[in-house]
């Protein structure tokens, strides 16, 4: 795991590209060239879609530029997606929120106390009930509240904030509005949200009145990017918890809760690290 | 839990009736006054369903008769539906089975070796592959091969070995025919099914496939009562295992095994040690 | 469990004795004269000790006197400890800390926003630290520097304060002091701590680096009421979490404050709902 | 994972070295010189011993030798332990068992049905108990009966049968005699125990009663490496199972041989796939 230990010589660089034989030595030889060293380094060729991912931590103390023209050239041979990352520098992020906390108020405090690699830039709500929660963390709380006549202004506005903060991460934290397709494939692969339930089980509305009424025994949660296909984008994280025949939906959602916020910390974590690599509707995660 | 040290003087006692005041005390007077001592118990008033439900462990050592006529009369009076089961005696099963041997070996070693309190008294196959492993465990495998046309007909065989043999269990340890909805009926809460899915995902065929496909990261399994409803009989158990992006819908099939057989044992000990109660769709299980 | 909807009327009763056959019948008789019903109720026999324990959750318009007289008589003759609580009457508490605050600011947000059912009076600390996320939650902060010197005088004041406030429940929620046998024998099964290993591994300091070193696959923390004998109090709640060879110390120290403050949420929660009965140096958790 | 589909032209490449600038590239180098296409690769470089580890799956139907021979100079030039294994051939094994059969039952069953990459050669036994599930899986049984007097000899001729069948895994599946020091020392690495406790908690015998002594909540089982310093080999994989008050040390033991069996079939599994190497006194897992 990348710890506080990161220097300004660390980085990290995510590829994917078509599999043939070659990449690593390819990659691995402009990293070498560049003066940089492999510090930790996975890959992962996918029989199925043909493709070929790879995460390269990589120390280099002669600076970042002959590195990335080196990683370039390369990549240009291969065809590849690929992005050269400061391994110290946080993802900045907007979270997004309505009435429930438990998700932002821990991702605030792992941001302050656990090392979490993001910088909250602000936190927008469509209810005022959070704002204690943002300005405890020193973190400015927006107000906007939705609905159906200003929707298109509101989703403006954020698209407005983003670029204007160079946000690079929008993460729905219990956010209980539905973005709208446009901008879901403006923002593709860059907005996460946490479903409160262990998808695809018990899709739509209110998953834990569902789960008590089918009489589950696991309850969970699912962080997953966003699309325009309501709670079908490519899954990041998902974990459970355990469940009895004697708590009511109200203790379910309890329970619930803590699935939630714990998901959803990891998938954030995953992706502010850069080791989730989207493969078709599915991720790859080098965890 | 009970052990080994069961002995012909302790019984088990189920209760399910409308909740009202007074049961636990008129239940544990008529226990007393047959000479039983309450060794374990468990209660659950359902507040939805409005309906109490109970499990009293209990030692004897004046027999059975008094305990039992006592219990009967108090039963009459809250029309209760009731059971009296001796605590060591093993419940007589059928195991029903196809071509996968991975939960029909793991429940014949935990009934010749791990205290499963079952005693099963025929494997029943629609192939012949894993007559050997009944075998070995010395239990008759009957083989039952099901066509359109004979499948009425290899039911009602199955229907007389239950009755003949004092069957009072049946488990579905992958077989993969579907009963009718008849037999479903006539063995209602008697027979038990491993799903491999964590229901209610992924009903249908081939669920790992489908797991696969939608990139999930954990698999999991459901043991549940068969109903007449394919896949939505109440829920016994359930758990998961963890899966990443290299894991192949083989892979899956196999991590999934372990899960299986692991719900399906646990299920059936639940069952068999007489912990599970219906509640309407779902279950009590006082584990 | 115990959700919001309880009321004046509902009541948990808690019994421990020696055991005999009878108890379960004169209780609940009691209980019944005393107009009270029973909503749900688990008991245990140890066939170790000898011993009997029971928790009982009551529902009881007619008011406490009537039911509290019975079990009172009862009580008596089978020679009980027992105690009645109000269901809904939230725990007074003191949580005392040191200078990592993950425990503390999960604590107090349960108690604001899950329904713990725990009224923190004052927040302790050795250090100043932490007095924000304590004023945050409108909780006093008091800062009692510990010395070699001051020791004594800090527990009789923090026995004071106990006292004044009517306090039931003392929670070291990372405290790095250890607390004197004599406060420890005085406050007998009232103090709870977490401890940050997997006990009995990794007793004493660094159990962390303990565990690194030893090269463990799995981390955990272990709730326990405190005694005189240091890490050796009666268990009320464990888990683990997953760590691999890449995890640094310090990346244990954080994925292991997640199991801390859950493990430790859990046992606050059991207690603080009446489930933890002693049973010598190990705990009866009716969860 | 490595699933059926490896061929002839698949193979494993696992390295140690001390860690430097261009490990990467040269091993890969070579890889490509020798034809070879990299399918699945990891590493890690651990700051605290200095040393490099890597592991890759490397696809090639140009043959073997000429791949080796490139490796083979790059390895000499740094300095490098390495081996390069054919995916496709399973680990000769040597199962060694007391009287508990659920770890040799398992591991036998996941060898004939589930893929596991071990060709037992041979159970021995020190009581003859457990030769039909040997018998039943058509693997050769031999009784060794241990005593003071003869644990040198029966050593003796364990060493001759290793070299005699070209075993290249000894796995202790709950064998019960303690192994010698010098046998230890010259089967280093490649003999995997499975402990029946969460190490290092309760070292030593029966580990279940102590831990229904000190009360926890949860028990579990260790796969390491077996050194002549016991209970202290390099951990491979370990996990635990809940328990409560209700469990008697029967119960654990039951509950637990489900974990160990669990655990040990992951561990051996994880060797034999040369997913394991040795990082002093601990393991780099490439799961």
């Amino acid at each position: 795991m990348i710890s506080e230990s990161t220097s300004k010589d660390d980085f990290v660089l995510t590829i994917s590209c078509k599999d043939r034989p070659g990449i690593v030595h390819a990659v691995t030889g402009a990293i070498a060239r560049g003066g940089g060293n492999v510090v930790q380094s996975q890959q992962f060729g996918d029989p199925e879609s043909g493709l070929f991912f790879m995460r390269v931590e990589i120390s280099c103390a002669s600076g970042v530029e002959t590195l990335e023209s080196g990683i370039s050239r390369v990549a240009e041979s291969f065809s590849m997606q690929w992005k050269l990352y400061s391994a110290g520098k946080r993802v900045r992020t907007i979270l997004m929120v309505s009435k429930e906390g438990h998700c932002l108020a821990d991702l605030l405090y792992r941001q302050d106390f656990q090392g979490l690699p993001i910088e909250v830039v602000a936190v927008v709500g469509n209810h005022p009930d959070l704002a204690p929660i943002a300005q405890f963390h020193s973190v400015p709380f927006i107000c906007k509240p939705v609905t159906n006549q200003n929707k298109a202004q509101v989703e403006a506005e954020l698209l407005e904030l983003i670029d204007a903060e160079g946000v690079e991460l929008v993460v729905l934290a219990r956010y209980m509005q539905i973005l709208s397709d446009s901008i879901c494939r403006r923002l593709a692969g860059s907005v996460i949200n946490i479903h409160h339930s262990f998808l695809p089980s018990f899709k739509g509305a209110r998953p834990y009145a569902q789960a008590h009424a089918r009489g589950v025994k696991l309850i969970g949660a699912t962080a997953h990017y966003v699309t325009a296909d309501l709670d079908e984008g490519p899954i990041i994280e998902q974990d459970v918890t355990r469940v009895d025949h004697a708590d009511s939906t109200l203790d379910m959602v309890r329970l619930g809760q803590d699935v939630e916020r714990r998901v959803l910390a990891r998938a954030v974590k995953f992706h502010a690290e850069h080791r989730v690599l989207l493969n078709g509707a599915r991720t790859v995660v080098f965890s």
